[in-house]
C-alpha cells in the first residue's frame, strides 16, 4: 500500500450492536481495534454467539502488529476467545480489561495469549502505528479511548465513552488532551455513536448512588439489585450504600462472583472491612441487614434473578418485604423477557424498581451535546461515526456536519467497507469480507444460510417426513408409505387427515415407476403433499420424501 | 346462582396484553365484554394468532345474552370471527366500531351475525344488567366505557381510555356521568391498567397536529405518515395538516384504504373536497404536493412501509427528500422489526421522525394522575385493575389503594380466576378455563403444546432421521442405515461425521435384531447419535429413527 494513504476498515459494529472491531492499515502494517461478539438477533435461530468474521486479518497475517482493546465489555472482548487461536498476535489493554480478558480466556482454557498491560495514558507502537491511551468514562473502569500518530496524521478513536465529570470510579474523560491535539491537527475522528439519537447529555453515574442510598435506607427487608457482572463501579455503588445502612452485601451468581473477586484483587473494588458476606450468613441475617448483588438484568433464563422470580433457586425466594432493583436498560430484544422477569416478582411479592419506573441506571455513552463537545475539541478534518445502528450513524452524522465537519469528509461506513484516506481525501477501496460467524456449540463459522433458513422453516410450520419402501424390481410399493411428523399438527387429532394423505401418496405409485426417477417422484409426493396439507391446515410444514428400494 | 352475588370472570388481557374478554354473571344471566385477539409470543412458533378460550360460555351458553365490544381495536373484536360462529349471540357496540367489526367479519365471510348499534350515552338490557355506554376518549373514535346496573350494585368498566380534554374526534371522557354515578355508589370499578406505571398525564391527541403541521410546512419532499389504520383521528390529522400546506394525501396498503373508506362513509372522516387523491395520481405531483398515509409502525413484512425500506415496492421507492414518519409506538416485542425498518429507510436516504426523536405519537391510555381521578370520581367499594401485566396491574392497584379503596377490597385477577362479590365482600371461586386458544392456518385452538414444544426443539438444533431398513426374518439390516438432517449441520461440511454416525447405527444391528423389541432398537439408535452429535458439536438436534421391515 503506498506511503501516502491509511486504510479504516470496519469488521463489526457498523449498523448493528456489538462484534466491534475495526482494522487500520498503513504501508504494511495492520492494528486492530477491539474484539467483540454480538448476542444473536430473534431469527438467528439455534445460535449461541456472533463474532467477526477475521478473513482480511488472516488473509494478511504477516501484517497483524496487535489486537488493541478499549474495555472489557463483552462486544470489545468478547471475540477474543474465538478470534486468539487463529490469529495468535499480541493484545494491548489496560490492567482491568486484562483482568477480564484473562477470565474469559481461562474458561475457554487458552493459556499462551500474548497480553500487554499499558496503563490510561501510556503509549505504545505497533510498525507505524504510535497508539496512545486517554482516559475515558464509560459503564467499566480502565476504559480508553486511543489517539493513533500515524505518518499521514493523527487518528482519534473515542471507543464507547461519555464526558461523566464526577466519575464513581476512574478518570473523567480527559478533554484536555484531546483539546491539545484538536489543536495540532487531527485527520480523522472515530467517534461512539450509541445515543447519538439522544439530545443533551447522559447523568452522571453518581446520581444512583443517591438513589442506592434512598433505597437502602427506606427498604423494609432485604434490597436485590440486579446489575451487569462488568459494572465495577456500579457493584462498588451497591456495596457503599449497604454499608451506609448497615446491609451485609452478597454476591450471588457464578459470574458476579469471578468479577468481584477479580476486581478486588486488582484493586478497582474496594469493599470496607467486614461488608462482603459468604452465603451462608444470610440465614442469620435479618432481612434489614441484607443486600444482594446479582446478575440477570436481560432475564437470562439460567441467572439467580430469573430463578428466584420463577420460585425456582435453591437457595434464595423472594418473600414479601423484598425489594428488587433492576439497575440496567434492556438490551433490544430482550425486553419481553425482561418484563415477564418483572411480573413474575410482583407475584412473588416484592416491590420492584426499574428503569421505567425509578432512576436506577443511566447508560455510558454520550448524548448528543457531549458528542458535539469531542467533535469541536478534535476539530478532525474527517469523520467516521462509529458504534451503532444505520440511524444513529446517521444522527452522529448530521452533527458532526452541525459543528463544521464538510459533508464530503463525513462517511458513514458498513461492516466490510474498507476507506481509502489521504491527507486530501477519502474513497472506498474494493470491500473486504464481514459477513456473521455464527458460534453454534462447537462449531465456529460453518453454520451456511441453508441450516439457518432450514431452522426457521422447521420452528413455523414443522417437519413431514414420508417413508417408501418401494420394490427395486417393479418400482411398486412394498407396503403402504409411512408419515410421520413433528411440529406440524397433533398427531392423534389429525389422524384421519394423515391416514389420508398416505392414500394420496400410495396414488401416485399405482402404475409402478420403474422409468422415472426419484427426483421426479419425490417431487411429485411433495408437491401433492403440501398441497394437501394446505387446504387442510394453511399450514405448510417442511415435506421430506425418503424411498428405500429393496 | 344466588341472587346476592355477581361473578367477574377475566378470560383474557389479565397479565398479557391482548384478547381482552371479561364475563359477567349475575343469576342466570351472562354478559361479555370484549372479544379480542393477542398476537403471539415469541415463543409461539408458526402461530398466527392466540383468541380467548370461551369453553366456560360454551358450557353455560344459555345463558349468555350477548357480546358487548367498548371499540374497534384488534385486541377487543379480534376474536369475534372466531368466537361468533361458535357462539352466535348478539354484539353491542357504536356505530365505528360495528363499521370495523363488519369489516373483519366480511373478510371470514360470516354474515349472519346479530350486530346492534348504541349510541355513546345509550343503554340496553342484557337479562338482569342494565348496560350503559358512557363516552370515553382513545385512540379511536366512537369508544365507550360500561355503566352497568344489577340488582346488587353498580359497576362500572372504563375499558382503553385516556382523559383527553381537547380530543381531535368524538367527545372527551364524560367525567359529569361518572362523578354522577361515583355519588349515587359504585359497587365495583374495573379500570385501565395499560399505562398504569407511568407518573402524570397523558398529553392530548392534540399535540400530534401541531407536530405534523410543522412537518407538512418543513418537509422539502413527499411526507408519508405510517400510522395504525385503526387511528382514524390521527388520518383525520393527516389529512388537516396536509391540506393546509397544498399538498394531496394518498392512502396505500390495503387495510388503510378499507378504514378510510368505511369511516368516510360513517361519516368518522371529513377529508376536505379535493384532498383525497389516487395513487395513480402520484407521478404528476410534485413532491411537495404528496402526503402519504400507510400502515407498517409495527415493521409487518408484507406492509407498504416495510416494503418501501427494502426497496421491494412496486410504485414507491424511498427518495432523498423523503420524509418518513413513524406515528405509533412499537407494540412490545416489534422493538427491534421496527428499528430495522427504520434504518432501512435512513439507508435510503429519508428522513425519519420516530417516537424517541419526536413527539409524533402519543398512546391512548391514561397515567397515574388519570387514574387516580377516576377512582376518585366514581369511590367504588371494590376494585379490579383490567388491561395489563402483573407489574401494571399492581401498580394500579397501589393506586387505588393510595386513593382510599381499602387494601382488601381490591383484587388482582389473573385470566380465568372468578371473583365472586356480594355487597360486603369478594372472595375467589373456583377457576374456569382460560387457556390460549391458538389460531395457526385453518386451525383454532387444536394446536398442543408437544407441537410448540416440537417447533421449538427443531428451531434450536434441528432434526436428524435415521431410515433403517430391515429384514423381517433375520433382523439384519438391507442396507447401510441412511440419514438426513435438516437445520441441524452444514451437510457438505460436515459429509464425514454424518458418515461416521451411519456406521454407528449399523453396529448397532451387528447381530440382529429378532427379539428385541422396535421401541428398545429405537432408543438405542436415537442415545447412540446423540451422545455422538453432542460430543462433536455440542448441539442437540431431534433425532428420529425409522423402521422399513420388508
Amino acid at each position: 500500500m503506498a506511503k501516502s494513504k491509511i486504510k479504516i476498515i470496519p469488521i463489526g459494529g457498523q449498523n448493528e450492536v456489538g462484534k466491534n472491531m475495526i482494522v487500520l492499515e498503513y504501508a504494511d502494517d495492520i492494528m486492530v481495534v477491539d474484539c467483540g461478539l454480538m448476542f444473536p438477533e430473534e431469527e438467528m435461530l439455534g445460535i449461541d454467539l456472533v463474532v467477526p468474521d477475521i478473513s482480511y486479518l488472516l488473509e494478511n497475517r504477516d501484517k497483524v502488529r496487535g489486537i488493541v482493546i478499549t474495555h472489557g465489555h463483552e462486544d470489545h472482548i468478547g471475540a477474543l476467545p474465538y478470534v486468539l487461536p487463529q490469529l495468535n498476535v499480541p493484545v494491548y489493554s489496560t490492567r482491568l480489561t486484562q483482568g477480564l480478558i484473562s477470565v474469559k480466556l481461562k474458561e475457554r482454557k487458552i493459556t499462551n495469549a500474548d497480553l500487554n498491560v499499558i496503563p490510561p495514558g501510556g503509549s505504545f507502537n505497533l510498525g507505524n502505528f504510535r497508539v496512545e491511551f486517554f482516559p475515558v468514562c464509560h459503564s467499566i473502569p480502565d476504559s480508553v479511548g486511543l489517539i493513533i500518530h500515524t505518518p499521514i496524521g493523527v487518528l482519534v478513536h473515542t471507543s464507547d465513552f461519555k464526558l461523566d465529570l464526577t466519575p464513581v470510579s476512574g478518570q473523567p474523560t480527559d478533554l484536555a488532551r484531546l483539546a491539545q491535539v484538536g489543536g495540532s491537527g487531527v485527520l480523522l475522528l472515530m467517534s461512539d455513536s450509541t445515543y447519538a439519537e439522544l439530545p443533551g447529555y447522559t447523568p452522571s453515574e453518581r446520581v444512583i448512588g443517591e438513589t442506592f442510598e434512598r433505597i437502602m435506607a427506606e427498604s423494609p427487608g432485604r434490597v436485590i439489585i440486579a446489575t451487569f457482572s462488568s459494572l465495577v463501579s456500579r457493584i462498588q455503588q451497591v456495596i457503599d450504600a449497604a454499608a451506609l445502612y448497615d446491609r451485609r452485601v452478597f454476591v450471588v451468581g457464578h459470574s458476579m462472583s469471578e468479577v468481584v473477586n477479580m476486581a478486588i484483587e486488582l484493586g478497582y473494588l474496594k469493599p470496607p472491612e467486614g461488608v462482603l458476606a459468604r452465603l451462608d450468613e444470610l440465614r442469620n441475617t435479618p432481612p434489614e441487614n441484607v443486600a444482594i448483588v446479582t446478575t440477570g438484568t436481560q432475564g437470562e433464563p439460567t441467572s439467580a434473578l430469573v430463578r428466584m422470580a420463577n420460585r425456582d433457586h435453591r437457595q434464595l425466594h423472594i418473600v414479601e418485604g423484598d425489594t428488587v432493583v433492576i439497575s440496567a436498560s434492556p438490551i433490544p430484544g430482550n425486553e419481553d423477557v425482561i418484563a415477564h422477569t418483572i411480573n413474575n416478582l410482583f407475584r412473588q411479592g416484592a416491590r420492584v424498581l426499574y428503569d421505567k419506573v425509578a432512576q436506577v441506571h443511566v447508560h455510558g455513552h454520550a448524548s448528543q451535546e457531549e458528542l458535539k463537545l469531542i467533535l469541536h475539541l478534535t476539530r478532525p478534518r474527517f469523520f467516521v461515526p462509529i458504534h451503532g445502528e444505520y440511524r444513529q450513524l446517521k444522527f452522529h452524522a448530521n452533527l458532526a456536519e452541525s459543528v463544521g465537519v464538510p459533508h464530503q469528509n463525513i462517511f458513514i461506513l458498513e461492516d466490510g467497507d474498507a476507506l481509502e484516506l489521504t491527507k486530501d481525501g477519502g474513497h472506498l477501496a474494493e470491500r473486504v469480507s464481514a459477513s456473521n460467524v455464527y458460534v453454534d456449540g462447537l462449531s465456529v463459522g460453518d453454520l451456511d444460510s441453508v441450516v439457518l433458513r432450514d431452522r426457521r422453516m422447521l420452528s413455523k410450520d414443522g417437519i413431514v417426513m414420508v417413508i417408501i419402501a418401494l420394490d427395486q424390481q417393479t418400482g411398486k410399493l412394498l407396503t403402504r408409505p409411512d408419515i410421520v411428523s413433528r411440529g406440524f399438527v397433533d398427531e392423534t387429532e389429525s389422524k384421519e387427515m394423515i391416514d389420508a394423505s398416505r392414500d394420496l401418496v400410495s396414488h401416485i405409485f399405482d402404475h409402478g415407476t420403474r422409468e422415472v426417477d426419484w427426483g421426479f417422484i419425490s417431487a411429485k409426493v411433495r408437491d401433492t403433499l403440501l398441497k394437501y396439507y394446505y387446504d387442510q391446515t394453511r399450514r405448510r410444514p417442511m415435506v421430506l420424501p425418503f424411498m428405500v428400494k429393496v
